[in-house]
């Protein structure tokens, strides 16, 4: 099982070498010197996993709950430390720290950045962040789609029942599904290619923005972020963020079968109004105290609080000059996250939706002790098993919420950066609050020992936070 | 049933008007003109509380859980009511505003004050602010151990085995266990009052201070809170406020039998320890940041922790100031709260102990999806109803703090200001952070909607939250 395990991070190794060639080429064909460090980086990456694909070749185990565990953190772990090595090497001269930040971040396609002067950096690099962020989207949903509902974590179970997987064997599957998955999420980032050119930009800039946007990833080409582009675009930004922040299998079920109404789910209509009511009240707030045109605002209120609740983590402008109600407002919509089996993270909409119902049986259970108030989920019996995990999970992001502030602060960080660096770390979401990590700062001036903290806070955010820690437990290793 | 309750919270109104008398004499020994407020608020409180009983006199109806919802709640409004009549009434001339946000403050034994020139005010509303606290936390607990288990709000009814309450009907038992427990409450007032004296403060000082230490309220008779006395007074201070946040049952159970070891019950060494790893920490921090005295620094440390961990709020000095890292576990200590049935607020230690112990148990499941974990709470088993009740209660406290903080936001407050003024509220400690509300701030500032959120906010948090919801719910009034 861990050789096995061994065996799929060096396949994913080798897998990214050769994306590595991408950056290589656009930096050759500017000119750029930075074509050697991608080039060194796919061959010290191909030859290594190469050689561990040799040393740990085996008939893949059975599957079982032990073997995903190690899968979905060697991935990451194996996905973090790779992408890094291009950064490490090429002119920018990142330390190790500082490239393992970016890597991380675009992996768990959080999008905070240490970089800056983004709009004069050759191409490679550029691409290479962009490419992360779009393979870390594409291995969150695949995660939450065929492994998490398996691993029952954080109540991802109730979508066991839900999708068509019935069997005890994710394995089997997988074949089937990847392909329709993979179809869709290029399609929806080659729209969003077209919609963003459409709308001013240049063919470079698009293809970056569109694989950072369709992954809620966020990281952009420019240090304004969207600041230079104007409505059409982040028009278009804003609704691929959304349906990056869709469950991938209600499309993939629209798109199969054209009947977009019988793929509707829960988490949609609930994501979409969250978006709605946010955005118009942060838009009310923005006018008054920029007295900015109301279409603008609106626009801006918008594209930004899906930006935020979508865990993109975009910015058009500093939306913490907006007045302190949408301040507020920012900082809740940090925590929410977008539906399950989507690019997003967060708390995520289907949690919030059985945390809701669950508040309101068990109100009703308070005044009726021996009355049955079912919970449901949609047309769904949700059980007390699952409503458990969703609330667990909750009290233990709060935890380490907390922790991660402590941790943080210990660093010498103010408490306003300390809890929305550990927040929007945990929630992937990108930017946080004041004016280190503020929509209109930069990770780079933090010490290591933080960007340590934010690195592996990003990690357990991406990953649920129990696929993590479960590691860490005891019972894991023993017996 | 309404009748009933009506008739109950007339006669606590009766009850609080004739303490009305002991201010008013205070006042009238300084011959300070407010001795008439509080003789023209007992007289009218008293009339009116003396009406009600007779126009709602009737025999007691059976319990229910409707009307120990409708109990509680009608007896904390009619003593936030009853309360800020004199302050209405006095030379301070206080709104009703303001006079409702210092009653709240009071009866939840909160300790945010928007009064200053405490000092040089008169001694008759230092004593009322005092007595409300001394009062509420005595309520608190009487609710802690009699109502709320029986209410099975929050995971409390784990408290109905182990105390010796078998029956049905809290009431039966209430006039045995009440002379016992007001016992041991003027018991340890007094002997607070003794160890205040001795460490040299004035007879009056010990008497507010003690009222308001074993309450974890945290009312002062000074601007500067606990700040111009010694070692000595922190000390006394600190244990007794330990002593307000422990258990009273065990506290009833040592007194009776003396056995302490018997009494000893798992929230007070988790309790113990908490405070002391804490005080640890920040006194290395604070000695750091001040190059203070290590033991003054030691016992600062100390005081200043145990007073917000056991939600009371007394300040010796402004602790923002101790560095970053003190500051965010200032702010993790705020949520924290002391022992249930005990006069503290907060997420409380049975809480903290359960949650930790259901996410243990989470994980092991994990790995094994058909084992058995049973979750121990000491030699008790926690039933999966229990788990999900606590873990309920702390997404429910979380959801709270954001909308509060969005509501103070709409106000105009600032981030930290809006957040963690709503978080000190709910949790009922008294100081927040930021320049505003924070340990050497004052909440008269606040506008009067931001006052009636932290109202509202303090008697939520204080009834645990579901107990007050539980009325909006339609359920409740419904069929």
């Amino acid at each position: 099982m861990y050789l096995a395990t061994a065996y799929v991070c060096g396949s994913f190794g080798l897998f990214l070498s050769v994306f590595m060639l991408i950056p290589m080429m656009a930096d050759l064909l500017v000119g750029n010197n930075d074509w050697q460090a991608f080039l060194a980086a796919a061959v010290l990456v191909g030859t290594a996993a190469v050689l561990l694909m040799a040393a740990t070749r085996r008939a893949m185990p059975p599957f079982s709950l032990r073997f995903g565990f190690l899968l979905v953190n060697g991935v990451w772990a194996t996905g973090s430390l790779v992408a890094a090595v291009p950064l490490m090497l090429s002119t920018q001269g990142l330390s190790f720290t500082d490239a393992m930040f970016e890597s991380v971040s675009g992996m768990t396609s959080t999008g905070s950045t240490i970089l800056s002067g983004l709009d004069s950096m050759p191409p490679g690099i550029l691409l290479w962040r962009s490419l992360t962020q779009w393979f870390g989207g594409l291995g969150i949903i695949a995660m939450g789609l065929l492994l998490l509902p398996f691993l029952r974590v954080g109540g991802m179970h109730i979508y066991r029942m839900e999708s068509s997987l019935q069997t005890d064997n994710p394995f089997s599957r997988f074949a089937e599904f990847a392909g329709a998955l993979v179809s869709l999420y290029v399609g929806l980032t080659l729209a969003c290619v077209l919609g963003y050119v459409a709308t001013g930009m240049t063919l470079f800039d698009a293809v970056n923005h569109a694989m950072t946007t369709i992954s809620t990833g966020g990281y952009s080409t420019h240090d304004a972020s969207m600041g230079n582009y104007g409505n059409g675009t982040l028009l278009v930004s804003t609704l691929f963020m959304i349906a990056g922040a869709l469950p991938f299998i209600a499309l993939l079920k629209a798109a199969v079968t054209g009947n977009f109404r019988d793929a509707l789910e829960l988490q949609i209509p609930v994501l979409l109004s969250i978006l709605a009511i946010l955005s118009f009240i942060v838009a009310l707030s923005a006018i008054a105290f920029t007295h900015g045109a109301p279409f603008d605002m609106f626009v801006a209120a918008a594209f930004n609080i899906t930006s935020v609740v979508t865990t993109t983590g975009f910015a058009s402008q500093d939306y913490t000059l907006w007045g302190p109600l949408a301040v507020s407002i920012f900082l809740l919509a940090t925590f929410l996250g977008g539906a399950a089996g989507s690019t997003a993270g967060g708390i995520k909409t289907y949690r919030l939706i059985i945390l809701f119902q669950s508040f309101r049986s068990a109100l009703k259970e308070l005044v009726y002790p021996n009355g049955i108030f079912t919970v449901r989920y949609g047309s769904m019996e949700v059980s007390d098993y699952v409503i458990r995990s969703v609330a667990l999970f909750v009290a233990a992001f709060m935890g380490l919420l907390l922790f991660a502030t402590i941790a943080l602060g210990a660093t010498g960080l103010d408490i306003v950066t300390a809890f929305t660096g550990a927040l929007t770390a945990l929630t992937n979401v990108g930017p946080g609050l004041g004016d280190i990590i503020g929509p209109a700062g930069n990770f780079s001036s933090l010490s290591d020992v933080a960007k340590w903290i934010l690195i592996l806070a990003m990690l357990l955010g991406r990953l649920e936070i129990l696929t993590v820690l479960v590691l860490v437990s005891p019972t894991f290793w023993g017996r």
